[in-house]
């Protein structure tokens, strides 16, 4: 009987995780794969605790493993990853990945060479977990024309946000939390730059519009400059703030960004606590759909990495041929964020002079932009200053780029603390 | 170049919508299978505006139609439906349907049928409309073990409890206000007594379990009892009152119910409003997971189907074998309600009299069933009437049904008003 060998690459917290899914999965493997799940070989260069006939330090080990059909890719990081990946596709391997910046960057390239080589290329995992996402954006959804992804896909900086609405906590003292917890890496700034979810949002439109996304065409803006104050205003005025990873489609222009968003509370995405993960899409038969679960971790990783071992074993063992993972890429054009249109909220500290506000609304009125309304409440009577709110109507983002900038310029105007846009 | 035929029986509601969707979709369809989507036959015996040279009221003209590869059966309930979905597969036709009766009661032995005939039986669109359930439980999932199904899964009565909770209308009220939406059927009983539910159930739980789960086998209760009341004791004590479909399942045993249920507030299902529908699946590594949309509507169950077309036509269009649907079943124990084990809400109307309290706290007690809390407010003095209302620690059902009978009996005993089960 055909048995389906496994070359795992990498043995850190995801590989060890998908390590121990695959001993302790193999009987529900191999019935739902029609074959037995084999593992051949791992490579690690740190010292592990693994049988020693198992270990490797050297890829071509894998690579030209007669008895390994299948390579799941766990070493994270571009490089080496993106060549070994590469190299096994060319080697007729199937590869799973949990990768998303390599899948992010050079899924494309990636997937076109697995074409050519009649192997498969799954990802499930670099988006969203053990979420399945990409399974019913490239079959269960394939009738419908996507118009909207939102995903909160950043647990990191979900928890973070979470932390400070819910218990006013500062941003330091959450995101601290979040190390602790090991919810957070030593260095965040992957996470909460929003560059882990601009990856990952890149992977959801490409599939999600069947086109080709760039993660640098995905405009980025992290969560460090939200604080206390924003968080009082967006509550007062009916609204969460989260970091949402958006992307929309319109005829063949697409936009790609990442940035805090005000929300109104009563959508569900406003409710997502936590480390949590939720992604909505909005289909033209389909309506609204949210899933909702567990985005990052090594067993809801394991999930995805082993199903879609099976789904792939499958195949091999029925003799099918694997369907590849990404149809024809349709062009499409990214629209820059200067072109985008929406409300924002603003927070600008003031002197406390008459006719300022004035002068505020006049600026944004020359740029055709009007405002939906104001709150000043504090005024600082030792240094006189006020804090105004503003919420405007929908207006360009050239527009209020221009405005802040001029804004600015006025002596009265002490500080911009924060603009940020709203999605409803 | 090949064409994939289609062959479509029932042009209602639903089938409309089809109808529909494969016209404007014809593109989309031809692209994502890789051959064009052909409609061949449509089967309807009302008088209908379509082409004529496709209308047929003769089922043999589609299933001995040579150019018919795919059958879409959406005439609903079970007759003929079953007969004709088992004709279809037996005449080498692959088959689309959305029919949750047919699939519930026969969903086994067409199955099977349709593994002897090389074709595919697809049934998405059968639980939860446009949301993709099957796909991610037949698929994206299959590497865990599946240890809970809690499913808002009928709209209906979703929309009706909504109405209740949040604007303390009267059930036959909300009944009529859905009706008038459109949103249930002149009949009602059918998604109100729970069936629809219990049908859709057995269909999660069947997949989701790998086994078969009959829809005789689903305890099933409907929402007709609760009024008023019931959802202001439930928000006093910080739950919300829904109907839920419930599968658990533990070693070879596998619990299946429909009934209200009290769920805390804070839960996500419980900020499930209106007609949509949400499915709740925990599986040992991916954890919690959510999927939430419309449940039902022409323009839902065309994406599924439509998918399901997609999916078959690929397989078709490259010559791949369709992978069978459902794996093979594990025989496994569907436990009788009276073995469940959970809290209960108990609203009892009684003589205001001393020590009553103490009988039913008594007959409890005698049956190992603990009191969590108690509710007593109103007092209607003209008749004498008290209302309590308790809460209970976990309880075995036969203890708890053992006691309703006894408390029945006192002579103090008014009415047992409600009995909710809890869900937490």
């Amino acid at each position: 009987m055909k048995t389906i060998g496994i070359g795992l690459l990498g043995l850190g917290t995801i590989g060890g995780g998908v390590f121990k899914a695959l001993a302790e999965k193999e009987q529900v493997m191999a019935e739902a794969a029609g074959a037995p799940v084999v593992l051949r070989k791992v490579l690690e260069k740190r010292p592990v605790d693994i049988e020693p006939s198992l270990l490797t330090t050297d890829f071509q080990q894998v690579v030209s493993h007669p008895e390994i059909d299948i390579v799941i890719e766990l070493l994270g990081g571009e490089h080496p990853a993106v060549d070994l990946i590469r190299e096994s596709l060319l080697a007729g391997k199937h590869v799973v990945t949990a990768n998303k910046e390599v899948i992010a960057k050079h899924g494309a390239e990636l997937l076109a060479t697995a074409g050519e080589k009649g192997v498969a290329l799954q990802f499930e995992a670099s988006v969203g977990g053990g979420i399945p996402l990409l399974l019913p954006l490239q079959h269960g959804l394939l009738a419908n024309e996507i118009s909207t992804i939102y995903g909160i896909i950043n647990g990191t900086t979900n928890y973070i946000l979470t932390r400070m609405s819910q218990e006013h906590t500062g941003f330091g003292e959450a995101l601290k939390k979040a190390q602790e917890l090991g919810y957070a890496e030593a260095d965040p700034s992957n996470d909460i730059e929003g560059r882990d979810a601009a990856y990952k949002l890149a992977i959801l439109a490409s599939v999600g519009f069947h086109t080709t996304v760039r993660p640098e065409q995905v405009y980025c803006e992290g969560i460090s400059r939200l604080t206390g104050p924003d968080f009082l205003y967006a509550k007062e005025l009916g609204y969460e703030i989260k970091l949402l990873a958006i992307a929309k489609q319109a005829g063949d222009q697409v936009e790609a960004r990442v940035h805090p968003v005000f929300i109104p509370q009563d959508f569900l995405l406003a409710k997502v606590g936590g480390v949590y993960n939720a992604i909505q899409i909005d289909g033209d038969l389909v309506g609204q759909l949210i899933f909702y679960g567990r985005g990052a971790g090594a067993q809801p990783t394991s999930s995805a990495v082993v199903s879609d071992v099976i789904a792939i074993g499958q195949a091999i063992a029925s003799g099918r041929k694997v369907p590849s993972a990404m149809r024809q890429a349709r062009p499409k054009t990214v629209r820059s964020i200067s072109e985008l249109r929406t409300r924002y909220y603003l927070r600008i500290s003031l002197a406390d002079k008459p006719g300022v506000l004035a002068q505020i609304a006049g600026i944004l009125g020359d740029r055709g932009i009007s405002i939906a309304s104001v709150i000043q409440k504090e005024t600082d009577e030792t240094n006189q200053t006020a804090v105004i709110v503003l919420m405007t109507h929908i207006a360009r983002e050239e527009s209020m780029q221009s405005a802040l900038s001029d804004m600015r310029k006025l002596p009265a105007v002490k500080r911009i603390s924060n603009v940020i846009r709203v999605e409803e």
